[in-house]
């Protein structure tokens, strides 16, 4: 385990209990003893030095300390980073099952701050009451992928809207990208896009589910302000043109800004 | 279907017949008739207008048309790219089943030339006589990946190698770049060392296994001439680091070089 992400009920007490899954992780998956510590994240990012002082077979009680900095708490586990990583809102549309939680995890192991599931023209998605029960299973892949990949971004998932809603749920709080499979006219090249991009700013990043988004959509996008961009690669699946537009991005982001 | 893979066995002839897998998957999986036609490319990578003239139970014909350009086939299908894509060589540390699975797919449709397998230091993996079973694995998902992407690169996957022969197979070929997760001192950004890359040079980019390469195998690629990197990200999984570091490559090099 990289780091443990601490419950959302979690504020700041100096001793917190733990039962069912996350008692289960620590004390059976892991294993862990009383008197053992480890790294800990609360909900809104901060970190915590956490160790077991009592456990019994469905229950164990942590002391949590302020850490003193984040890098005491990550030296070992984490690369150094001269910089934060971009704040980034991934709109992401809605693609089936397996696909959909493969691009949940890796946004999250990459960092990105926000994921917005959002049910497009293309997406093979039932839309249905069934929605928040698929919400509350994105936010165990993220709490997971937390855990695993020892982010500093505490990923936050939303859920998912309507496309309709997608502009106003954006509200221009930062400059938009909106990724493209045909290339058109009026594209422009991406890092000449991210150049103007500046280190504080919050970003939208939208990618289509499988097929895209609709010629439709991307006029919508654009009339909103959001840059339409395509990337000079071949036809990629969602989850492969996810990681893959991140990569771009935020290396260009951490490497150029 | 983007675009069927003919069989090895094909030289330009004007008829090829076709049984098993490939008969199975044009007459049974895609329901194609007799007069249908479609886009084919042979193991050159050169491209074909191919036609359904014959069928029975277990086999079927086609006539091979050389496709007059890329252009008429692909127009439908893929992006027009300005230049061709870099010619990158993957390098790429062996990991289990499904991880390594998902590499090789996702690899072959972003358009890697070729895909080497490599059983490094933290490879969980056992070398075994299987090695050859799994090289005739990778080639089946390679395949596959290319006539659902309809990539224009036919990727190559070798047989597994070893880390001790990784430097004698590159043979210095062109610029290398290896992808390390810790930063040391000597680490250079990713881009100032693609800034040195020439349009049609063939890069290496070798990325190691769950758990990285190990210092060892870093001091071995940096005296046979690897830039060493580090993307300044999270710790990522195998299979995200892949997308991640070929997405970052790939659009660099189109948009910059």
């Amino acid at each position: 385990m990289r780091t443990f992400i601490l419950p959302d009920t979690f504020n700041g007490e100096r001793e917190v209990s733990l039962s069912g899954k996350d008692s289960h992780y620590l004390c059976r998956v892991l294993r862990m003893k009383i008197g053992q510590s480890f790294a800990g994240m609360d909900k809104n990012g901060k970190t915590w030095d956490l160790k077991i002082i009592a456990k019994d077979a469905k229950s164990c009680r942590l002391a949590c300390a302020s850490s003193l900095s984040v890098d005491s708490v990550y030296k070992e586990t984490l690369p150094m980073l001269d910089r934060p990583l971009p704040n980034i809102c991934l709109y992401i549309g809605l693609c089936k099952g397996k696909k959909m939680d493969t691009v949940v995890r890796q946004a999250t192991e990459i960092g990105v701050s926000k994921i917005i599931p959002v049910k497009t023209q293309h997406s093979m998605v039932e839309w249905s009451e069934k929605a928040s029960a698929k919400a509350n299973r994105f936010e165990v892949i993220v709490k997971e992928a937390l855990q695993q990949c020892g982010s500093r971004i505490p990923t936050i998932i939303s859920e998912p809207i309507m496309f309709a809603d997608l502009v106003a749920h954006w509200r221009s709080r930062g400059p938009a990208l909106a990724f493209h499979e045909s290339s058109t006219d009026d594209q422009l090249p991406l890092f000449s896009v991210l150049d103007s991009i500046a280190p504080n700013d919050e970003i939208a990043i939208a990618i289509g589910p499988e097929g895209g988004f609709s010629l439709e959509e991307i006029e919508i996008m654009k009339k909103a302000g959001f840059s339409i961009v395509h990337l000079k690669t071949n036809i990629l699946r969602s989850e492969t043109a996810v990681v893959y537009a991140l990569g771009a991005v935020q290396t260009y982001l951490m490497e150029h800004r």
